[in-house]
């Protein structure tokens, strides 16, 4: 081995850490444990019989063609059905505006690449999705969190933290923000809170990263029009992805961003990965159109519909004085808090020791606080499974909040 | 739009280059245009009346789990038949070393991400692929280009280069090479030189980066020992694909590497995106264990081959003098070197006009240099196409030698 081989890691390598959900998904891999760890879609939801015939009339109908490179944009037919649910939407996109990523978590790298010097501040909620922090500290971002509230990102907390940069002189590259079943909260931002952050976004002359991968999974309420429809001065870049409403193993995201963004992005994409798989994104722009991919969401919709309920019910029922927690209108995860003095952590390892688990809140916080929140899933574990598992969770909450109240 | 959004892009955007090639090839969209310019496979070779099955017993066998997320480190079915064929051929190395990426494009991306700082040094051949160039330049490397003859990178330039390099107190982060029918060269690194290579590399305490896709594709001729192999003391970092033996639209390649490094570079690719499709990952090592993968191998080596020899006919018989032209055993790439007065780019647009398409040297010179070079693709075209295409090429080259002498 080279002499110094630590010192010859680039500085983003350094920057970037191992995710600690990966690691914590690691420790609950025992099938006795009922995890509602991590962010998985419910394996029932994968439209396996419907893949047989639709690979098999794409190979007889394209062949090589679903084997051979293709545009870096991604595969046109694909590019057109998504632009086309968006337009049919009301927004306002073309294909300039639309190119394909090996999924969303790919957007995030990306847009970090194009956007983040070392030492620039990106903005984020507190909590956030930990995949974004990540892909954006590697490249050296600092992050700046802003509470929440009931309606997500706290507009004012915000217009605080951008008018205290602008004092010392500097502008955040983007302010990163899931406005729908947010992960980890479960949070949907109304539209008011919207078109608010919007309206800061344009007086401070900063970017929106609106991240949306739960979007489509809706339980109940009104749909919420996308930031990048609301705001109308491209300030919006705008992350999709199949993941939670066809199949995560098809690695299939999109970017809706201005143009001129999407261009650099295309560029990026070029010597990131040349261009996503074609064969899963022809698989897929077949699928959406087979007739299949909406009554199928709305069966996955239902059944996660059903898990939530199952769950919220038990909660009701079961978790002690001092513990509150999100109801989501949809996505896959709700939100715990604990009473203060109850570490989340340690509560972790008991959990796992009685076979349920979960994901500590305090990794989504890029301050290291959240000390005493959960992150809790409700789409994988199916609703007999789950109600032994929040039984299991709530015992071993009732216990710590009574040995920490001794302590 | 943000008021300056041009200064809002990283230094890494601005590093990047949109990829010559590909502007090049969209100039040659037109069908009649006989083009030497893409790297594409020929579409003959995917083996598409194999998948259909094996698509279909792997949705039966595997349902859900092929749709689902899966390792960062890659489907381990499929790790494991890659490492199998490793060992037979006597390499030593175990799954810590073996790792799936989103092609080989990525892993040149992700060795670029966890070893380069702005304006460190990375060296590679003059010429070399540029989508590793480009790859290692978006993080800010300063290319040092090494003069190739008939056996590849020259050991006593780049002696003279490290040696140069250290008298000023710098290390290069690695060495790039495509040892096995370089990319756009077509030439093969005898095991003397690669030996000698990999001395200079312990000597100097440098890194190695070898980059082969074209491996497998020998025509004639006796396989080399990789570098990996080759090196005893951990300096090597090899990447694989199946791009050229399978299909580019699957996007599967592989980084073999020190287990410490493989390390880092599943980190980064946690944040680049999270996983390559389980799907295609799951159908490629169905592929491998099915019977067909070697027999059409086989048949893929010779149609290129014969491909091959149908080219290097019509140029021996057609060239003018002056010209000069690799003879490769194998890959998909032959180089060819005109008067040193004759300029490719000028001779690429009476190329475009007269039908017949490739890819002008230079671009794969880091230094700019090469600009009486073509990089001509012999994969794609079949024999009878290509002898057109030959005469037509060679037509344009006798009259652009002519004018130039006249000039």
């Amino acid at each position: 081995m080279i002499s110094n081989l630590k010192g010859t890691f680039s500085n983003i390598s350094n920057n970037i850490k191992r995710s600690a959900i990966r690691e914590i998904l690691k420790l609950t891999q025992n099938p006795e444990i009922i995890s509602f760890a991590g962010g998985l879609p419910a394996p029932e939801s994968f439209p396996v019989d419907n893949l047989e015939e639709i690979v098999s009339t794409m190979l007889h109908e394209e062949g090589p063609a679903s084997l051979q490179y293709d545009a870096t944009e991604g595969v046109i037919e694909l590019r057109e059905l998504l632009l086309k649910r968006y337009q049919d939407e009301g927004v306002d996109c073309s294909l300039d505006n639309l190119i394909i990523t090996t999924a969303s978590q790919q957007g995030l790298d990306l847009v970090g690449k194009i956007f983040i010097n070392s030492g620039d501040t990106v903005i984020c909620g507190l909590p956030s999705y930990l995949g974004g922090i990540g892909a954006f500290t590697s490249y050296g971002a600092k992050m700046e969190g802003i509470p929440m509230d009931e309606e997500g990102m706290s507009a004012i907390a915000l217009e605080e933290k951008l008018e205290e940069l602008k004092k010392i002189g500097k502008k955040p590259k983007f302010i990163y923000i899931i406005p729908d079943f947010q992960n980890p909260t479960g949070i949907t931002m109304p539209e008011s809170r919207r078109l608010e952050i919007i309206a800061l976004a344009h007086k401070y002359d900063v970017l929106i990263v609106e991240d949306s991968p739960y979007r489509e999974i809706r339980f109940e309420g009104k749909s919420q029009r996308m930031m990048y429809e609301l705001d109308n001065d491209n300030h919006v870049i705008t992350l999709g992805t199949f993941s939670k409403i066809f199949a995560p193993g098809f690695r299939i995201g999109w970017v809706l961003a201005p143009a001129e963004i999407n261009d650099k992005i295309v560029i990026a994409k070029q010597s990131a990965d040349l261009c996503t798989p074609t064969f899963v994104q022809k698989i897929a722009a077949r699928y959406m159109t087979s007739g299949h991919f909406e009554p199928n969401l709305q069966r996955t919709i239902e059944m996660y519909h059903k898990r939530r309920d199952a769950m919220l019910e038990q909660f009701d029922l079961l978790m002690p004085e001092g513990v509150s927690w999100t109801r989501p209108e949809g996505g896959l995860f709700l939100f715990i808090t604990l009473p203060e003095n109850v570490d989340a952590q340690e509560l972790f390892y008991k959990a796992v020791e009685n076979k349920v688990a979960f994901v500590t809140g305090n990794v989504f916080y890029c301050d290291g606080s959240g000390k005493n929140t959960l992150r809790i899933n409700f789409s994988y574990v199916n609703e007999e499974k789950s109600v032994i598992g929040v039984q299991r969770l709530a015992a071993i909450i009732k216990e710590e909040i009574l040995s920490a109240s001794k302590a």
